[in-house]
């Protein structure tokens, strides 16, 4: 089968890799749509060292597998727990001590013709979510992730720093909450995709300092992080939602004397972001830019690298 | 009177300063004795742009008040708030915009003949708390801060980093949780002040990576920042109780992937603090190393200043 490998920080089309066979638990899906998350990007710059198929969100159809799930469209939850470690058994699956994760930890992922996961961990799309609008699941559930740390009152003072593809649906997602929220970006056409759908927005100037209870960090890089910190009041709690690169710099002794709380939020819950984008409460299509069939997979690495660019969705299968 | 006056990162014992006059809403308050404490180090270092009298660990006899303070001996809460801003009015008066704090922002300390407080930052001291215990009353309530801030259960692990005088107040106010505790530090003859109450103790290499769900940083220092992230499971939660003299850098990344959070914890509750002296379920007399008279305030800072060296006590005013 056709795939996009990473080794080395170089990712490649390959045509000859084999159609994996799913272990006991496991069913194997035929992949329909992929999506390039920045999480990709920052794999092939060796933010952390991976190799074999990247990509971990996306649509498939069952092929092998339990019969309740065969010829379903699914979408999947990408940690593959082991079951039997202490955060398995305290309910925490996402971080197990043994997992693997879909194309980011010793898991070949999405974007390839077939992949193989847990039946677990798979999630039936209900038929009228269209597939282009599913390969969101996986973002929209980690953007939720957010209400599940931290409790938000309506009439709460938030701020989403980034309006990228994370900050936007971080945005849509924390609207729904009855919070008076601001979002900052950069990019004029990005922020109105959320001033349309009501949601304020601004550049970094708009940032009162001290004004917000709840400040969350989509950047990824150290200006958004100093501005999500100078936008809190003291017990304020700020969210890092993006994976840096790298290390970042921070005022300990400021942290103490505001008694700010940080807290660092990565996978969330599939069933509500499904049920969200069933009842059309998260609209994701204005973040899609571009589709690529996956024999043009390098073609759209190198669109969804262009800064500014939003989605790029990798057509891979067929419905039918 | 006499007093330790800092300007200019210099401490220099004054003898002509005025005594203060309480305004309205505040209580003259006769100092007995006062401790030294690593902020006063750090003020010294220039951690802070402070200028006037130093020292916030007191205790003291009211001299001009309301009748039933008059002879009194007291301990009092260093932040002294407007009650009008939105962190008076929502009960979070430590973290008031408009605060001066006692010794360390814009309001004359501890190290002093006299000092003036509001009358509702004072607490008596029950008479079987002697004044020396009583001196503990302001670092045994910041240790409880993290009480407030963070639900302990029986039998979840803690960390402390640092055995210091700040790390030994901690370590005792978790012991009463009835947690798992690890106390970590470099001077055997301060782990064992713990040792004798049953505390665990140990040197770095005891830390288990992964272990403990909760670690407190009690050492300033970016050693101990390290040991403390590395103790800590996925979605476990690091306390920063130390105000650090610099920045500190962190692996953002690893905090989102383990869902780390970090809270900065500082000033606490006074009463239960009292509570705790006055049924002598935290000891405090192991900590003091040495008393030394206001007129050698210098020598006692140098000896604070010392490595290893715990608490430092001023015998400032007599009881009588």
């Amino acid at each position: 089968m056709k795939g996009l490998w990473l080794e080395n920080n170089q990712l490649q089309l390959r045509t000859n890799l084999a159609v994996p066979e799913p272990p006991p638990g496991e069913a194997l899906v035929r992949v329909l749509r992929a999506g390039i998350c920045n999480t990709d990007l920052e794999l092939i710059r060796g933010y952390y060292p991976y190799s074999g198929i990247l990509g971990h969100e996306f649509v498939g159809v069952v092929e092998e597998g339990p019969s309740h799930l065969i010829n379903q469209r699914v979408v999947g939850e990408i940690n593959a727990a082991c079951g039997h470690c202490r955060f398995c058994r305290t309910g925490q699956p996402t971080h197990c001590e043994n997992r693997t994760v879909l194309g980011i930890v010793n898991r070949n992922g999405a974007f390839a013709e077939y992949l193989t996961l847990p039946t677990a961990n798979l999630h039936p799309v209900p038929d009228r979510v269209s597939t282009d609008v599913a390969t969101f699941t996986e973002p929209v559930a980690a953007a939720l992730e957010i209400q599940q740390q931290v409790k938000i009152t309506e009439g709460d003072r938030l701020l989403v720093v980034g309006d990228g593809k994370l900050g936007q649906l971080v945005a849509q997602t924390l609207a729904l909450t009855g919070c008076e929220l601001l979002v900052i970006g950069r990019h004029r056409e990005k922020l109105a995709n959320l001033e349309v759908r009501g949601i304020k927005t601004g550049f970094a100037d708009a940032v009162q300092a001290g004004y917000f209870d709840i400040s969350v960090e989509c950047t990824g890089n150290p200006e958004g992080w100093a501005i999500a910190r100078r936008a809190l009041r003291p017990r304020g709690i700020l969210v890092l939602k993006s994976t840096y690169a790298g290390d970042i710099t921070i005022d300990a002794s400021s942290l103490v004397v505001d008694e700010i709380t940080l807290i660092g939020s990565r996978c969330g819950p599939f069933q509500p972001a499904l049920d969200l984008l069933s009842q059309n409460k998260v609209d994701v299509k204005p973040l899609i830019q571009a589709h690529y069939p996956l024999e043009e997979g390098l073609a759209a690495f190198g669109h969804a690298q262009q800064r500014g660019v939003l989605k790029v969705l990798l057509e891979i299968g067929s419905e039918s």
